[in-house]
């Protein structure tokens, strides 16, 4: 049982939590632990509202203990630091993303994919090492161990950038590992909304062609003129489906809803890899086996990436300017921004404009 | 639409056909091709019986043409080799796959991957380039142009290296492409039949360390003792299954019962390998998306191998001295063997005798 976060530390916070099933957020007086000799204490400036939030907030997947404070899609500016630490100083522009803790002794953690750590520690809504509840990015300020903290080039608008630290990974990193990124390929994003917005300018980064798959034909423009997509197919017009059966090398599906993979599997070439980033909670889905076979296809799903990967993907999109399209709103919005998330009702990714809007209860 | 199998050739060939959907098999005269520059023409001694002729006869997969001559694990000695035939030669112990024919202009051909080429042509059941019907190896001569003729190295006894043309390929070429052979890796085989103990010996002889799971306790000391298995797992024995979660970091899975995918996926490691060579037809099969997404593991299937690999995985075989296990029998025992197969009653593949006792009408 983790200690009341407002009994835990010492230094008062403030923030926005929610304290019931009803996930409504309302101000919240808090505490964080004083900045260790590895940590890194940061003034909060943006924070990006990511779908888990939502799902968190209602605890729908069962796991949420409140009051919670949301977020871990944190940036802002360092104003502390331990005496340990080693790379970053006070002023750097810095973030957390999904994750503040692991336990740095499991094959995963040796391999510098603490996200797949089974004892990895969750921005907020978990327990710390000292026993205390984690509470995210919806608020004034974040301390986290160095190690956790991630470094943002100079040239990266923070409030675009945020989103990466979720969004940005969980597509960056499967596009990486499962190597859909060689020159050449031709890669489909399905559902084009937080996250596949972002594969969308992350896949162009890296040169591949890029189609995206959608239901929605009115996203037409839109993906093709401003994100830059090679093409678009409708993914419920069985003529446009079709034609680009057999074409793609790689798919990242970003839908949460539950839909048919065997119409995916067909757009696939030959040995072509289909990577789940979102999963229904809904319902099960059905896995055509023989469509897999017929082309030694493979379905896979990946979550979010490690630290060293965070940094080389934020890295890689100061280089080719990729951030976010989001909607700035002031703190007392996200009730009604977690509505129309709801509703996907967001072009494409809400951020807290926290350094000018969270005030003090 | 195939010209009939007794009118396409000038030379008489004598074989066992199912002639309709009951899947009964008899005496069947029909004829082959005179043997084309290209061509190896060979006297079949052995012949094995896959699960998939069993499919073809009754036609369960609703492509079957009768009269069907079954058998794609075809092996014997080279009697006549045509004018541009290049590495074989009159003598040479020899056998024929599930193909005979592909496009060789597509990317898969190019690739050697003519077992994923959309042109292929299936050894019995398909029809030819020449219009007529393909018929398998329950027969007493085969021909077929050199490059779908595999060598079979002289220290291979020919009855039990026949299942590997099947059997075997389809085995080791998912144990290769999903990178399952390196040292100190742990495989699981799901299955112990004609696929899963040949995946066995495949795997032991690359060295990894191999547990089979299986719903029959009984196999155990044969997997173990015989088959030369590191470990055994009760798939119904919950507490077993709880102490193998984890562990795995590859499994071939070879049943075509529908069975849960969770189970199997538990036993993975983080970015494990769930390959399923055997699809069931009966009832679609469930994903657990988040099985997946929680340790980057993915779920793929494959079908066979092509040319090139076929015949690395012979010299293999014959390098490491592995073969199936057969139960040889008569040709007239056929219609037995097959009821027996559908029960799953042999050790595990059966092999007909053709050359000694396929007589002539």
């Amino acid at each position: 049982m983790a200690k009341s976060a407002e009994q835990g530390h010492l230094n008062q916070a403030f923030g926005w939590a929610a304290t019931d099933t009803s996930g409504v957020l309302s101000p919240f007086k808090f505490s964080r632990r004083a900045t260790g000799k590895k940590d890194v204490r940061f003034k909060v400036l943006y924070c990006g509202i990511c779908h888990s939030d939502l799902h968190m907030i209602k605890n729908e997947w069962g796991k949420s203990r409140y009051p919670i404070v949301p977020g871990h899609e944190v940036v802002g500016i360092v104003t502390e630091v331990g005496s340990e630490v080693e790379k970053l100083k006070v002023g750097d522009k810095v973030g957390v993303g999904c994750f503040v803790g692991a336990c740095h002794s499991c094959d995963d953690c040796a391999n510098d994919l603490e996200n797949y750590c089974p004892k990895k520690i969750y921005t907020y809504g978990d327990t710390y090492y000292d026993g205390t509840a984690t509470q995210g990015g919806y608020s004034d300020v974040m301390v986290a161990e160095e190690r956790y903290v991630i470094h943002f080039p100079d040239n990266l608008p923070l409030d675009g950038a945020a989103p990466l630290l979720c969004a940005g990974i969980t597509v960056y990193s499967p596009l990486k590992y499962f190597e859909l990124t060689k020159p050449g390929m031709h890669i489909g994003v399905v559902g084009l909304g937080g996250l596949g917005h972002v594969a969308v300018k992350f896949a162009k980064a890296f040169g591949v062609k890029v189609t995206v798959i959608s239901t929605s034909p009115g996203k037409k423009e839109e993906a093709l003129e401003r994100l830059g997509a090679d093409s678009f197919v409708v993914s419920r017009d069985p003529d446009q489906m079709r034609a680009a059966m057999g074409t793609i090398d790689g798919i990242i599906d970003t839908v949460f809803a539950a839909h048919p993979l065997l119409p995916l599997i067909g757009l696939l070439k030959s040995h072509g890899k289909l990577i789940l980033v979102a999963a229904p909670i809904d319902r099960p889905i059905e896995l055509p086996v023989y469509a897999l076979m017929s082309g030694r296809k493979l379905v896979a799903s990946s979550l979010s990436g490690g630290l060293k990967e965070t940094q080389e993907m934020i890295d890689f999109a100061g280089k080719h300017d990729v951030t976010a399209d989001v909607e700035v709103v002031p703190m007392d919005y996200v009730n009604t921004a977690m509505e129309r998330l709801e509703k996907a009702d967001v072009r494409y990714r809400f951020v807290i404009d926290i350094g000018n809007t969270l005030k003090a209860a």
